[in-house]
């Protein structure tokens, strides 16, 4: 049983998933690590986590989990700072947006990859960031990705998947390969999409976005993420992100042909069939 | 006064127009005209229409006004359909996404753009189409660009934009020309970058949708929109809409360049200001 944990980087995913576990009573006590101490008071003030240490020796004293919450770059400082910390029994997770990264960071620091590290990766979240935007129901009815080594404990594996199947999420288990390639797809490509739609506007007219409607506020919500985070998930996805931008840009140049050919058969029956699958996927 | 209007086109824009004007007690008379008999009936049994003939002569009789409400492409057909039975005195407006093209049209239709004629084009929308979507406070705070030619009557300007301001729009004026750049860059060219995306998942990998996130929901809800009334857009904007794709391009080839070199800096100050142009611009 879990009754003590650990996490580091209060951040949105790090608080939500303390503040659902808290919810849920699932978890006896609760310590908060990051490099900002106003983040931990506030986190602290705001019933996310029970107490805070800047010291990591006392934060990660008496835990049986460690679950890691910041931007995949920091992961080897971190590593390395937790892993004179860390015995045999301790279970090391996280909710970083990449995983072949991680699991690579991971073997460079311990030789090896530890048995009781379970990487893992929420499919939620919001476009605010920080432990104010927390919400203990983030997680519910989402997917959480875990992609364990063959080598990787099933107690180890069994554990995390409780904790957020105590929250509400849906747990699946794939590679850490196929995890990339499918949000590479999924995820970073509409947001590379988005933030290449605002550093267009924000180039030729910025003064357009008054006369934005719904259409364009939707789609570049997503551009409101926080940059450094996106920053990492670029540097540690980028085969993928790259493959999935190359294939967009033979669609666009497809549609722009489309379009300065004024094609108006192919253009309509390009429009249908996105609308119908759009419709069938997601229901809102 | 205008006390009797004719709506062509009972779909969304349309209706939600009608219902405005009725919620706001603005109109005597809405009558309706649509080449489907069974939008009609139904906008008639919703109360969004008080009558409708499939006879233009009978759906015009005793009017003051007359509103075009379908995509452009028909527009057309549309003038000369009403031409025999417009007075000078009937004033002409419409709804169209696209406003160079429909001066265009009109000008080859009547010989000269009629004085009563003013183009208009509000912005705001859903994906949803059709009378059932119909929503009375769709234009409340949205804005109403309206494009009168230079020999535009002032009193019809006056009856359409009191009109507009009656369900709660706010009208702005600018000439066809900025309409279609403008347009071109904050609704056209995001819709034809979520229609393309759709198109890139349907040919790559549609299993991926199983694990799309809120991003991508907001990202691709845009794709859901009318396929015959996108169709009509790029084919009446395509000017500008071939110029915003292009520099659009250009945004994403420099992403991808960064991507792939791995340009940690430079991707963190293009993320960073993306957001905060974003979050300045746009509050929710």
């Amino acid at each position: 049983m879990i009754d003590k944990i650990c996490i580091i980087g209060v951040g949105l995913i790090g608080s939500s998933f303390a503040l659902g576990l808290k919810k849920a009573n699932k978890i006896k006590t609760i310590i908060g690590f990051d490099e900002q101490k106003s983040s931990l008071e506030k986190a602290k003030k705001l019933g996310v986590i029970d107490d805070f240490s800047l010291d990591i020796s006392q934060a990660l004293s008496g835990v049986q989990m460690v679950l890691i919450a910041t931007p995949v770059n920091s992961f080897k400082p971190i590593l390395e700072l937790i892993k004179p910390h860390i015995s045999a029994e301790i279970i090391i997770t996280d909710v970083g947006s990449t995983k072949s990264s991680v699991v690579e960071i991971a073997e460079m620091v311990f030789g090896k990859m530890p048995a009781n590290f379970v990487p893992a990766h929420p499919i939620a979240g919001k476009e605010k960031s920080g432990v104010e935007a927390a919400d203990a129901n983030l997680f519910k009815g989402k997917s959480v990705i875990l992609t364990p080594q063959p080598a990787t404990s099933k107690n180890a594996i069994g554990q995390v998947t409780q904790l957020w199947q105590g929250i509400g999420a849906k747990v699946d288990i794939m590679t850490a390969e196929k995890h990339d390639a499918l949000l590479g797809m999924t995820s970073h490509l509409p947001h590379i999409l988005a933030f290449a739609l605002m550093d267009y506007l924000i180039h030729s007219n910025p003064d357009a976005c008054d006369y934005a409607a719904g259409g364009f506020k939707d789609f570049s919500r997503i551009a409101s993420s926080d940059a450094v985070m996106w920053r990492d998930i670029c540097l540690n996805n980028s085969t993928q992100i790259s493959k999935h931008i190359t294939g967009y840009q033979r669609s666009l140049a497809n549609l722009l042909e489309l379009v300065e050919g004024k094609n108006s058969a192919a253009l309509e029956e390009l429009f249908a069939s996105a609308k119908s699958a759009r419709d069938g996927w997601l229901q809102d």
